[in-house]
């Protein structure tokens, strides 16, 4: 069975379709969708080797013109660097590329914000389709039109709102994830859960175990229970970018659990803990702010604690340096001049936008995320 | 007096300001047009030295903390190598820079789309103000958002469409500029009157002689003379970008006499002829295809051209290589799925888009501006 979700902006509207299978109808659907004729697809080694292939084999029995351009895996590329290199193997192909040339993004979140941002800037902005092969990407990343790459002064710091003009969501190929990768989207499903809607909390508690269960290092999910569980998390996310595609307000809504998350992450080392993880001490994080306002009932808190821990993600960390996470926060790119803006929940389901929390209470939460 | 024209983008809807003396009254201007408290000020060496530090006098004077980062002026180093290392600038910047801190494009269309672009691309997008110092950046760069950078593969090639929040132009600081300088900005404003206003090139061709001259290397043009004719010229600017924001319609108007006029630029060299002599010959070879084909009298072509040689600009030139300029035409990015686009005049002040000119057309037009 195929799902569709669509993003509503207007001009720049665009479906999602999540489906097994996709990968080997990618050339049959960019034609459809972009009336393109060529496609460069953008990937890093690691999706190169195991989707590569198979993906310009589809490009090319649609009649596409094709190429790869490949970098090296892993968030340490995420750079300007990167960008440069793939720019240059956009514009020195030959024949010339035209407006028309779509840009694939096909691989994880880091694939997908570097594709994205050498699509927004060649001629001013190709078309970008996203591809994602990781639950991150598929949930989050994928969708919403952010773009760019890390600088030496923090994350994402350079970049661009881009949309793509579709997203391609072939759920088979998330089964080559390692467990701890797929874990590593769990979160973020959690948080739309929070936000939006507390019933998407029962259906990951439900089926925690089955979706990370694998044998032969392959993942044996059922590929119904995970197309269901990506289109709820689309649905979520699509909707409020639609409500708010430059983050000007409801957008910040999906920041829930990363005012502190990022922080942690920044400090204890985006090699150490990943971006998964740190959401989720992030959102726990948050509550226990929420809990001591009288907000958000114990109950709900630890409802949202006991899914994180079933889904065996960190509830408590070692070694949180807590001066070094509250100077991190000061310089997080989300602080409004100087203000630090915290997204808290008053029940599952529905949060609100608070610019009043002191220093004491994240204090408070950061040492109820303390071993 | 002060002239205002206004870019009507809706929410994105800004004014451009034309006035002497502007330039000393930055920091109040900015603080005024957009509330802000920190703003970096991004320039090239020559104009740096130029009004650098009036600027920056200006900037404090209004209580606005201020940074100046300054790149090697020229052209060749419009490139993505000067925006990274701009953004190291800007990004390193401590305490760190926030979404309200404003750039300051100061300088002339090089600086505008590099400055521009870094600030299309910090944090997602940082608000920019352009206040040019050239006339062709004056009449044309500033406004309507393009900015970016050259690739080896061919001039802007990368970059971003991020509209100004304001363009403050002092009329003054284009007294520095040597005569050749301000040249190369008029066939941009005769482009104006051949697209949209008759009337124009009258204007232009009545105040040619005051507008290039100069005594003690200081041009000595009226200040109220030199204002109309930017006013006039960025009102149609203006009024094209607002009906066409992406240049997906009546926005290539704009490139009257650019699409033969880029490809001598390429295939001459950069540095052996500039972009405004190259526009001068281009408008003059659209005009002969235009009279051959009968859709434009002798008369208006001979108009064009007659302000052209009063503004002592080249009507033909030495060395032109036919086989280089259709190649290079055949490369150039407007080239839309391999149709080569043109804009011809019907009469003076009234154009239109035209993608059937033959080869021979070309070839018969590039004679026309061959010595």
């Amino acid at each position: 069975m195929s799902r569709t979700v669509s993003v509503e902006l207007g001009e720049r509207r665009y479906g999602i379709t999540i489906a097994p299978g996709l990968l080997d109808q990618l050339g049959r659907r960019l034609v459809e969708l972009t009336g393109a004729r060529r496609a460069i697809v953008i990937t890093d080694s690691n999706v190169s080797e195991l989707y590569g292939s198979r993906a310009l084999a589809a490009l090319s029995e649609a009649g596409l013109d094709r190429l790869e351009l490949c970098f090296a895996a892993g968030e340490t590329h995420k750079t300007l660097a990167t960008v440069s290199k793939l720019l240059d193997g956009v514009l020195r192909h030959s024949p010339a590329i035209d407006r028309k040339t779509v840009i694939v993004a096909l691989g994880g979140g880091v694939v997908g914000d570097v594709a994205g941002f050498v699509a927004a800037v060649a001629l001013r902005g190709l078309r970008v389709v996203q591809v994602p092969t990781s639950l991150l990407a598929c949930v989050d990343s994928s969708v919403g039109g952010k773009t760019g790459v890390d600088h030496a002064a923090g994350k994402n710091l350079i970049g661009a709102f881009h949309q793509p003009r579709a997203v391609l969501i072939d759920v088979d190929t998330l089964r080559t994830l390692p467990a701890a990768e797929l874990r590593n989207g769990l979160p973020e499903c959690v948080k739309h859960a929070v936000i939006r809607d507390a019933s998407l909390l029962d259906f990951i508690r439900d089926h925690a175990v089955d979706l990370l269960a694998g044998e032969d290092g392959r993942l044996t999910f059922d590929a119904e229970v995970m197309s269901e569980l990506i289109s709820r998390n689309v649905a979520i996310k699509a909707a409020v970018v639609a409500g708010d595609e430059h983050e000007v307000g409801v957008r910040s809504h999906l920041n829930f659990g990363h005012t502190i998350g990022h922080a942690v992450e920044a400090t204890i080392g985006y090699d150490k803990l990943r971006h998964g993880e740190a959401v989720a001490l992030g959102m726990i994080a948050a509550n226990d702010i929420a809990v001591r306002r009288d907000l958000l009932s114990a109950d709900a808190a630890e409802a949202v604690r006991s899914v994180l821990g079933a889904l065996d993600l960190p509830v408590r960390i070692d070694g949180l340096d807590l001066p070094a996470i509250r100077e991190t926060m000061l310089h997080d790119k989300k602080a409004d001049a100087g203000r630090l803006r915290f997204i808290l929940a008053d029940s599952l389901g529905h949060v609100d936008i608070y610019d009043d929390v002191t220093d004491a209470e994240i204090t408070t939460a950061v040492k109820a995320i303390s071993c």
